[in-house]
Formats: C-alpha cells, structure tokens, sequence
C-alpha cells in the first residue's frame, strides 16, 4: 500500500499517517519527493481492512498494491483447475457444451430439447426452474415441477444437469436436483447465496454481473472458495454499456485475463451476452478462440413460442451448426470437442 | 407492439405474424410501406408474455409501446405518494435526512452518532447490521448485535431507523427492529428479497442498482407494490459508468423523471455516488433542487477509524453545515427543513 | 511515480528499473516489502514522457502520483478565473445565460428568438452556423450566411455571440463573427481545432466529449491554455452511460470537481445532457445549486420546425419560466441573475 | 416510422399529426389502440429531416424504422467489398496484417521494425508521423519528417503505408506519403476531415470512436462513401465502458455485425482495445475467428524505449508469433495468412 499525501501536507500529518500505519502493523517507509511525500507501508495483511487512511488530514490518495483475491488466484494455485460432474471435466482439454432452453417449459418441451443437444454433443443440459425476471408479471418458472423435470431429462439422457437458484433458502433444494448450481448475472453480489452455494458443495457456475467489474467477479468466486468449495467455473455472460446494438457487450478480453489471472474454468454465454442468436456461432468461435473451456448455448424447439428468451435461443439444427463451426477452432487451439469422431464419422 | 417486417420478407411470412397476433388475442394492422411492411398489434395485455415475435421469419424486430410498469405509474395514481414512518412524512413538503454511520461498529460509536445528528436535524438514522462486502474477508456487519444497537438508539432519541436487510430470510427478523428495510443497489434485482421485504408491510427503501436501468428500477419497485405494499421510496446512489473521478456517477436526471413518472418518494445518497465527502454537500444541494425528497448521508465521529466508507463519510460538524447549506435551497423550491426554526433561533 | 514490481521480479530486473529511473533523471527508492519490492521515483518533469517502464521484466504496474493538467488547475492559480466578453462577466457572481437555437436557420427566426432570450434576461446568443451532423444527409446549417446572421443579431440586440466552429481552417473565419467560440463535445480532443482556436486569442467554450473522463477534458483545456489563451469555459453537457432514458447522463458531480481542482468557470447544458426539454428546468436548478456559473438552453420559437434538436428546445415561454425558477436558487447560493430586478419589477 | 401518441391525447392532436406528416409527404396510418393511438407514416424519404413530431402536443415518442446509413449497407451492395492497396486486397480471402510503431520515432527504429514485421509476413507498415495526444506536453510525432522516413520504409521493403492524418490541412500532404489513410477514434465525428479524407480518393482505415455506437461509426462511414470514395475499411479498437482491467472493452460483437449489415473490411486492432501486449494474440485470434479481415498491431523492437503505448507494443518476436497462432485460426475459418507457405517450409 502506498500513502500519497498532498503537496500541502505538513510534516505533522506525515508524523500522524506513520503513527496509524505503525498501529495497523504495518512499516512506514517515507519517500520524499521534490514536490510531496510518498510513504510505502510493508506488511502482509491477513484480512484486508478499511484502513480509513484516506481521511486522514494531508492524504491525497491511497494506492493498493496487492490484489484482494487470495484463493482464486494464480498465486494460490498455478495450475488449471479442473471441475468435475461425474464423468465431464470442465477446464481440461475438452471443450464442454452447456445447451437447453431458457426456462423449463413443460416435460415434453424438456425432453425434446434435450435429446437433440445430447445427440450434437453437449454434455449438460441447461434450464431454469426459479427464473429472475425483471417484471413481476412475467412467467417466474415452474419452481419445483421445472426440477423434477430436469432430473427426468437428466435419467432419460445421461445429461448432466446445470440450473439456477435465487434464494439462499431454496440452495438445498436446487443442489439435491441440479450436478451444478448456477448463480445469475444479478445475483453476483448476492453474498448470502454465495455462501450457502458454496456450502452445498455442489460445483458452482458464476456468471458475471452487468457491471461487475473483473476484480468484484473473481472476489465474488472468492465468497464461494472462501466456503471450501473449490468447484467454480467463472461465466462471461456480456457487461452493460453504452452500446445497444447487442443486448449486452461480450467483453473477450476477460476470457485471457481470467486464465492468466486465476486458476478457474471460464465459460462463454454468447446468448445472453448478444440477445441475439444470429451472433451465437461468431461469439463462440470467439470465445474458444480466446480460450475459453466451454460455452453455454440457449437452445429451444421452438423459439419463437419460448416463455422467455426466445429471440436469443438457437433452434437444435443451429446448435448442431454452430459446434461444427466451433470444432475446428477447437481443433486449431488444441482442444477437443465431445463425440467429434462420432460425428465425423456419419 | 409495432412489428417491423423485414425488407426482404414475403408475404406469407407477414400472413404468419399476424396470424400468431390473432392467436395471442391482438387485432392485427397492417400498414404497407413504400419498402417493407409494419404490423401495430391492438389489445390490452394484463400479463406482459415473451410474444416469440422476434424470432418469427421475415420479422426485423418488435417495438414495444406500453411502459412495463402498472403500481408505480403516474398513470396508476396521479397525486404524489407520502410514505410515513410514525410522525415522519417521507414525500410530503417537509425534506427528510436519514444519517448515521456506513456500519453499526459498537453501542458508543452509534448513540454519540445518533445524538449528534439528531441535534443537526435528521428524523431518521442509518447505520448497517448486515454488511454487503465485496471481499469475504471484509467486516460484514455486527449482525443481531447491530439491530439491537439501533433499537436502542430509536429508544434514546426517537430516530427512525432505516437498515439494509440482505437475505429473505432474515426480513422478518430486521423488520422487528427497523422502522424502514434498505433494499441495497446489489439487491436491487433480488426478487426473492424484494417479495420477502414486501410482504413484511415495512416501509421501504428502494436503491437502484448501479447499472439499472430507469426502467428496471422502476420495475424492481413494481415486484413490492405488487405485494401490496404502497410504501415504497426510490434511492438514487449513482450508476456505474466510465468516469472514475467519482466513485459512480450521481444520475441528477432520474430525480425529475421518477417524479414525472412514478408517485413514489425520491431519496439521493450522494455519499455512495460519489465516494468523496467533500462532494456531498453540493450534489444534496443539486439533488433537493431537482426535486428530491431526502438525502441519506452518511456521518462518522471518526471518519478515519470507521469499518467501511470512511472517505465517503462526513464528521457531525460537516453533516451540520451540509444541511445548513441545503436550507436555502429547500426555501427556493418551497420546501421545508426540520427544526429550521429552532436552528435559525439559535 | 511508483513503481510495483511482480512477486515474481528477480534482482536484477530491480536493478535495471532503477538503472532506468536514474537515466531519466529520477532518484529510485526501494521498498522492500514482505511480499514484494515498490520504487518511489523521486524528481519533478518538466514534460511527461512515457516512461516505458511498464514493458521491462519484472515490472507489473507504474502509478502516476501527480495530476498531468498544470496550467488549468488550481495550484497554477487558486482564484476563480474570470472570462470577460465585452461587459458580460463570466465566472463572476452573476449567473451567465447563453440561449438561443441548435442552428440558425433564417435571418427572421434568428432575430425573433435573439429578442426574446434578450427580453428573458439572457446575455449571450448561441446559435450554429457549422453543424456537426451524424449523418451526412442532415441539415449541415447555413455556414457563412448564418455568421452574418448572428452579426446582425449581435447588432439588433446587443447580446453576446457563441456559436461553434469545427474545422481548424474555419477559425479565423468564426472569429471575425463570433465572442466565443464552441469547441464541441465530438470535437473536445480535436487537437488541431484547440490549438488554432487558442492561438485565435478568442474566449473558448470547451465542451467535454461524450465519453471524455474528467482528467481528458481539463487537458484538453490545457492545450488551449498553453496556446497562452486563458479565457476558457468548460462546458459539462452529459456524458455517455448505459441509461437510454436520457439521451446522455447529465454528471452533476463535474460541476463540483472542476471548481475544486480547476480555476475556470463551468457551464452547464441541460438540453444536450438530457435530450428533453421537460428536464431543462429542474436540470438548470440542480446545476446553479451545484455551483455552475452559467447555463446554455436551446430555444426556439418552433420547436416542432426546428431543424435539428426540436425535442430539446424550450420554446421563449418556457425560457423565460426556466430563468423564473432559477432566480431563487441562484439567491440560494449567493449569486445574482441579470436583469432580476427589473424582471421582478414587471 | 411509427409515432406513438399519449394515452391522454386528443382527437385534434391527432389530427395535427396526421396534417404534419401529409405535409412531409407522408401517407398516414392510424391505429386505435385500446389505450392510445398509434399513426405509422408511409413514404420513402431521400433525405433524413427532423421531423419534429416528438414536440408536437400529444406526441409519446417517434419511432424509426429505417437504418439511417445507406451507401455502407447491404441493402446497396450484397457482395462483400474488397480494398485494394497495390496487390494488396483487404477484405478478400487473405488476412491481412498491419504492423509497427505506434509512432515513427527515427529512421533506423522504423526500419528495423519494418525490415522485421515484413519478415514474419506483414502486408502494411502502420507508423504515426502526426500523433493526436491527451496530454500538449506528450511527443506530438514526428510530422513531415516522419512521413518521409514512412515513405523510405516503403521503398526500402515494399510495405505499403497507413498512417493518421488528425487535420483537413493535411490529408493531400499526408495522401502523397501515405497508400491508406487512418482516421483515429478521436475524430471519427470528425466531419470536416471525413469529408476531405473522403475526396483524397485514397484508401481510408476508420477507427471506431470510443463512445461510439455501431450506428455512429457506420454513418462516420458513410460521409466517406458519400464523397464517392468506397475503399474504406471499419476499424473496431475498443469502446470505453466502466471496465478498467483493460485500456478499453474489445466490442467482438461488432465484427459479426459489421459484416451483417455492411459490405466493408472489418480490421481489429487488439493493442489498442486492451492497452496491453500479452492480450493481443488471444485478441487477434478472437478476431480472426469472429470474421474480421485483418488486425493491427503495434510492435516495436524496444517497447521499453517506446515514445509512445509501449506497454501494448510487441516486439518484432512476439509479432512473429502471434501471426503463428493466428495462422491456425485462420484456416479453421478458411482464411489464408500471407506466404504463410514460406514460413511453413522454414
């Protein structure tokens, strides 16, 4: 932490911010400068506390040195790490596919849709149940049914399952149904459900906040590597901007940063990031591109009788399309995509 | 809903359009362009549904025309809403100040915070229990402690008491000891939170989130009416956007606009919005000019001690010249100041 | 300047930052911390270079200490510029009111509006001759013929003229027609424009950009400063957020910080920061509350046949309310309006 | 376009809508709504007026149906267009990479670095001669000096050149040096200097402004292709949003959609967009995967040393593989790199 005071500063107030500094456990080292006083403060601080520096009379600014995630970090762990859901890993050489509709619908919509992603090569199955909408008159989801009904396309296809919770109460009952709970784009700072999700010990898929920034994003995975569950993939779902030709911004950058930042899995929601499907098949050639270990995909039956999100969700002939086009990206990045052979081979 | 067609698409595709508008209970019209076709569908829907529209062949895109929100509308009730917390009137004539500190740190810490700006005029005092923090490793509050903390103050000044609540699950139990449940920016979008706090029948205070949309945060707001609780109070915190000289960026412009369109009370926190106590003074004067109904301000004793937002935070002494600085300006829009008098006879 | 070295950084990539440091003139100051090493680079420049440092091994992020804007900020001069255009005072105790069309569009509209603003209390006419247009199929504005006619009306009504100039070749041209020159906001780091501008010797009014941070828009007053021309205006006219709401987000917040950090008067534009007319009024009060020393409004006499802009332009009426509501906000915070009395004598 | 009446409008105002758009040379539609009334207007219009509807008594909001950009869409051309710079084609089959300084700095720095970007297979040298800087104290380039060093490292390796022109002034002076004009982010709504840029005749690179929507730049466009000069190629270099983890927010949504919407070559430029070195490889491979016809990159053989944007320079090596990484991608989405064959056969 470095201490800038204002070129007015007397030497009194420099006396007083080293005084604080000593108090805090920290060594003050003084830098004078030609037109005002810098003071470096050394010492490895356990729990990062306000410091309160800032008000002190003659500060001008307090600049941080050390980053604020500890666990997440490259630094905690240097190698990749590798979430695992049965018999899928996600982060490691393949690139994993996570499709289904927007809201679960109805158990044939379910079923329908996921059979045929099964059959393209996904690997889990998406689909909520509690749904956040930002109108209280849009439908909410089925809740309970939407479960059971995911649990029964999970049996019938050998699919894993990812779905969403909302409510720090309702953790024990998604994680006894879903292999992966996922935390909304709204719900980042959602700090108690961080915590009991990451609790449950079920793998965590989090998806980034709207203006989250990146650091808020990895100190939110943090809250949930803070619990002892190291299961977490980060989700770049697209931030908020100025610009409303897309529905969001898919910010690509951070795919790179994350991987050279923090040892987590990253996933791409191209859908939700666009608002638009004809976008999905460039972004996601984008993303594994960028290094990505896996994308999310909406995919419905029937798009345009979707309960929500249809103008974003691929019908299963384009999501069949849009791993072929992703495949050999996948290739020249040397990674793998699920059952290629399989389908190289019809 | 205007439908705009594509350029390109053929007549059998608008025939579909507006045979699924038929379907969905509109009354189709269509208008023939010079280059493409428009569709304005009439009908009165009391439940807004995703109409699939978008996603039908040959339509461009849907233009929708009724503002999503019914409760918090001009249109719904005309005259202003005036929330009312004992003898406090939030909206009415007279502007309220809710001050206190960021956290509740410790019973000493409070009351002499509460006493002081209860001397410079507040009706209502703030002051957190359950902490939002970015890191896990922040203080988060002193939780149970904190309530009974500022029962206690309520008790010794007859403050109000306003504090956030943060998980469903804890809303009753913040209910029996706060007089208005805080609804934070982060929370903005926790629907569960947002039903749970409004079936408690609690005033409430409505933050909006710092990349929420006007329409969005008015919409946040609809999910507690729709409860059936009309107590309801917008806050202005600041949005999130490119400029970094203020912690956010004080959006001036929503104070006149919810006033134009919604009848619920507006408060601005310009601690939030801008990070920087020197900046709090003239943004409340700004805010109170553009027709705000209260300013929430944080205070501290000790500013350079406090657990959270120190920098953000004013001494009693500035608290008390902030409001009388805002004085004149509340005279120029016909508005009134608690204990003006008593402080004008001093 | 500071420099933070990586975890990682060996000595001898230490070494040569310091080796560097000390080749640019700077004394290096190691801080040996628990975790890392931290350089203060001790020495004043004259001109800031990029320092390079960021790209030798080892080095993970350099932190300016001081602020690179001299001429506009406070420590070249602690007292409030004033900008004098004949006996119109800007940045004094007066409140300055420049109004007036988007664009002139004939000599009868100009002329019929330039006596109205007049009669309202406006002492400067703004007007554009010079169109900056999104589109290239949009009315351009009537170049010299409207200089001429912004001459006559100077004429006619003895108010000052501001009006916009966009092409470094068209300086001298504006100039021999104009009291103060606009820089406008797509044009803020139009270098070549700000230069010629400055060395016109003419007042200036700066808008900021769209999406100029704070510290960009001071700089770019800088460049007319040390043109040697000090009579320079900032203008804060809404910046670019994700709110749609508004055309552009008004930051409020400016007004404030650049009376702080800078000596140069501040205007506000409420039309151009929120595309809406309705919201000039309470926009204007809010912006006098928070310090500004003048305010520039479209008016028109139809804005319905306003050739660019008409959903911002106040009609004269309106014009003439604005200034009626300002007035005791202006009292409010000790500054006068023109011609207050005799319209308060009417 | 459609224009949307308020529910409380009255007949007559709907009328006097009606009567102002048979005026324009509209048709008018009405559509009795159940709550309002909505009036869409038929006619092509050559030219875009305001319409001044939005002001009019009883007027909601004016809805455009019509993109405003025409010569850049592909509704006026299908096929995609092709730049040629000598035998150089930008936006064909081959990728095309433009690299070196971001300013020309001396004779021998440029052509070491062009000797050595022409070795690992660049088609253009790209070098400032005229550098548009936030700061009158920052190196503003070496101006004609550097526009002659630009034409020696033409002769000297073939490189065709691009380079900045920032005034009208100097776009023929900067033409008779340069095979392809850019025009920086900055003054993208440059308007004077779109329209001489456009009447060189000469190849223009358009850079996207920071704040830009997608619509803006493809007008900025627009005013070039309006100048009938139609080689010119769109630049994506980040947008500015509330993220500072980056420099700036690479929009990759914007390439897909550029190509959506218009016929021109997209170029990325990932240096700029990310302000930092190690992102441009996983960046350009991004971009390349999301369509885009070529990348600009900034590489310097002694970033340390750097006048200027050392920190997001590469060296000459890391340029060299960069293009190897690259190379992969590019033939997964059935692009060629230049004499890619050569360098395989190494």
């Amino acid at each position: 932490m470095i201490i800038v005071m204002k070129q007015v500063a007397r030497d009194e107030e420099v006396l007083k911010v080293e005084e604080r500094l000593t108090e805090m456990g920290f060594a003050p080292h003084r830098i004078q400068g030609t037109e005002r006083v810098v003071i470096g403060a050394v010492g490895a601080q356990k729990i990062i506390l306000p410091t309160g520096l800032e008000v002190l009379p003659g500060v001008e600014k307090v600049v941080p040195i050390t980053a604020p995630y500890k666990l997440v970090s490259r630094q905690a762990k240097d190698t990749d790490s590798i979430v695992r859901v049965g018999d899928v890993e996600i982060g490691g050489n393949e690139i994993v596919f996570m499709a289904g509709p927007c809201a679960v619908e109805s158990e044939e919509q379910l079923l329908t849709i996921a059979g045929m992603v099964k059959a393209s090569g996904a690997q889990i199955l998406r689909g909520g149940a509690f749904k956040p909408r930002s109108s209280p008159y849009s439908f909410q989801g089925l809740e309970l049914e939407g479960l059971k009904m995911l649990d029964l396309a999970r049996q019938e296809t050998g699919l894993k399952i990812v779905t969403e919770v909302l409510n720090p109460q309702e953790v024990e009952l998604v994680a006894s149904y879903a292999d992966i709970l996922q935390i909304g784009a709204r719900n980042m700072q959602n700090f108690a459900l961080l915590r009991e999700a990451g609790r449950s010990g079920k793998p965590i898929l989090l998806k980034r906040g709207l203006a989250a920034t990146f650091e808020e994003w990895l100190m939110a995975a943090e809250y949930i590597l803070n619990e002892n569950n190291f299961q977490v993939m980060l989700c770049e779902r697209g931030i908020r901007t100025f610009e409303t030709s897309t529905r969001n911004t898919l910010d690509i950058s951070a795919i790179p940063q994350a991987k050279e930042l923090s040892h987590l899995p990253v996933i791409v929601d191209p859908c939700h990031a666009s608002g638009n499907w004809r976008l999905a098949a460039p972004l996601s050639k984008a993303a594994i591109a960028a290094g990505a270990d896996g994308l999310m995909i909406e995919v419905h039956n029937k798009p345009s009788e979707a309960l929500s999100d249809g103008p974003q969700s691929l019908t299963p002939e384009n999501f069949d399309r849009l791993i072929e086009m992703v495949a050999p990206i996948a290739d020249a990045v040397n990674r793998t995509i699920p059952q290629a052979e399989i389908k190289n081979s019809k």
